[in-house]
């Protein structure tokens, strides 16, 4: 006899996953049917709709990728970066890098315009790069969840004056909790997953290409090289022909349409709202404890909420307790930002007041039993 | 209002997903946890354990890869296959089709051996092709999905004596259900499923690994380009290190170490047993009908049955009156066996006497509605 596993009910405050609305664990109790199933590509349909709502877009390839965000990512990339092709890549964290380091994967060279993690991309850099440099492709992350940095995306467009281009979005860690706007922001491509604001247990990816990146796709030199991300296969086993590619995970796209369906009843607009006012809450609750954010106010993240870690506190001994004695998780700092900041997420339905209440008293106790001055 | 989804509850007797024990549900209502979450990491380590046990292997880097069966195929020719190199490999049906399409798309040269769909390859060929070429991977599909057909592999590793070798094996089909024997066969590389043998919900790849096929992918030339499926990566997440390569997901992976546990609860061998009884029950119904089977005796999987249809009766409707008057679902043929057999699979939970009792009396109930001359 294997011991069954057991796990204790935590409260998930990290990067993701976090908890999820027990409507979800419900329609994931739905019976299980058949891939082709006349019933299923229902479910199928409804999740492409309601995707497109949440996208803000009425992009035709809207759907959601049998992988987690990274799988998105690189569909993105793999599908529209060509050999030796230039790529503008904006990095300001460590997502930010991982497309960098995707597009040199995939044969393309990154052109790469940094800023320091925590703060956003200078527009004016962005566009001098790119006229510059004889790139097609932008990349942009909307919310860096290594350092809760929200990178304003609504000028990218404005390149367009300099010259055509395809801008691929990473949405991540803002779909579902703060505007994306697609189509209103001439985005082409973007990745986001199932789990963070969309609410769902981890594992989709949700993605969207406008006409003009199915355009750059078709006209490709030579097909991409990877199958189970090829985009073109993948929208053929979606759409009307559902061409036989994979089996899709079922049970998995029965919790994705929950979660939309909650997302469209709560509305996009009171959604996004209910994330800004709890982050404003938490930040409030933060600094009142003489503690400071990360990023700068306007470019705050609502989802992940990225704490300087006091001077003197031990970070890991911090996370533990929490983890341990009250069953709460936070993340941890990535790379250069390690032991510097903790990640807070407040997402889906894990925005709370409840939460946010419950997890400033813990940790201002714990602060100082660690021997924190606090105010 | 979104309307809630709906599903009647189908017996699901096709090319897969089956239906999935209770106890797997149950399990994926443990509550979540982060994805670096101590207790997740247990899991994580459980899930190794018990598919080194059902693929019979004591390979180190076995695990389960975030994507479904065809990101599994995927993971080993994009990892294994360099740029320019021959690759043997055995052709008798749909996935052993697409093994070669893989190839290709990876940089690599398939030498394709060739069987009648339905029919096993012939090993003298494969010897004799592989003796020609200058190929140092061969790939077989082991359980062939779209026909029915087992590939015996316990000669594979004869091919050794001419040149050594990297066999990648498809198990999509038989593993959990019949017997793989990794080890015992000499195999390098192996790529399954988490639905039909193995009994959870589609939407994971069991994968694994031998130190020689690590070996041949710590030497590449050059790195391999897909990183979601870049296994020296995904090791290092599944490794004692846990080194950050994308979240889990977590409740499918719940699902997985409980369709694990029941299977050594039952046990290999009894579970072996099962699937073979129950197949020889079926294939007697289905010629005491007068039908007949699409693979012989000796190849037949036990998992995946495949029936000629009679001629005269039409494919589409016996399946559609079977799914709309019965809930019941088989699969049609692929390719070029489309219109010529049905699939019948028996797999994991759903390969009981109950279910092939219920299938036969309906299925010579409806073919005699629909005209066909029974016995």
């Amino acid at each position: 006899m294997v011991n069954p596993f057991n796990a204790p009910q935590r409260i998930l405050l990290g990067p993701g996953p976090s908890n999820i609305d027990a409507r979800i664990l419900k329609a994931m109790h739905t019976p299980l049917l058949g891939h082709l199933d006349p019933l299923y590509l229902q479910c199928m349909n409804d999740i492409q709709n309601m995707l497109r709502a949440v996208f803000e877009t009425t992009n035709r390839v809207t759907l959601s990728i049998s992988g987690t965000g990274g799988a998105g990512m690189e569909a993105c990339i793999a599908n529209l970066v060509e050999e030796g092709e230039e790529v503008l890549v904006c990095v300001n964290g460590f997502f930010g890098q991982r497309v960098a380091e995707m597009v040199e994967r995939w044969g393309g060279k990154p052109i790469r315009v940094d800023a320091e993690w925590g703060h956003p991309l200078d527009m004016q850099k962005v566009r001098d790069a790119y006229a510059r440099s004889s790139a097609r492709i932008v990349t942009m992350v909307h919310a860096e969840t290594s350092t809760g940095t929200r990178q304003p995306i609504e000028d990218l467009q404005l390149l367009r004056q300099i010259r055509d281009a395809i801008f691929i979005v990473d949405s991540v860690t803002s779909l579902g909790a703060q505007p994306v706007g697609i189509d209103r922001n001439g985005i082409d491509a973007s990745y986001s997953c199932s789990q963070k604001g969309i609410g769902a247990p981890p594992g989709l990816s949700p993605v969207t290409f406008s006409e003009r990146a199915l355009d750059k796709i078709k006209k490709r030199n030579s097909r991409p090289r990877c199958w189970y991300l090829d985009i073109e296969l993948i929208d053929k086993y979606w759409s009307a022909e559902h061409a036989y590619h994979h089996t899709a995970p079922i049970l998995m796209n029965y919790a994705l349409r929950e979660a939309l369906a909650i997302i469209l009843e709560e509305g996009l607009q009171e959604r996004w709202e209910r994330h800004k006012r709890n982050s404003a809450l938490f930040v409030a609750g933060i600094e009142s404890m003489g503690l400071r954010m990360l990023a700068a106010e306007e470019h705050r993240l609502w989802t992940l909420n990225a704490v300087r870690i006091p001077e003197g506190v031990d970070d890991a001994r911090v996370r533990t307790r929490l983890l341990n004695e009250y069953n709460i998780e936070i993340g941890s700092g990535f790379g250069a930002l390690k032991g510097k900041i903790w990640r807070v997420g407040l997402m889906g339905s894990g925005s709370t007041e409840n939460n946010i209440v419950l997890l400033l008293e813990l940790l201002r106790k714990i602060l100082k039993q660690e021997g924190a001055k606090l105010p």
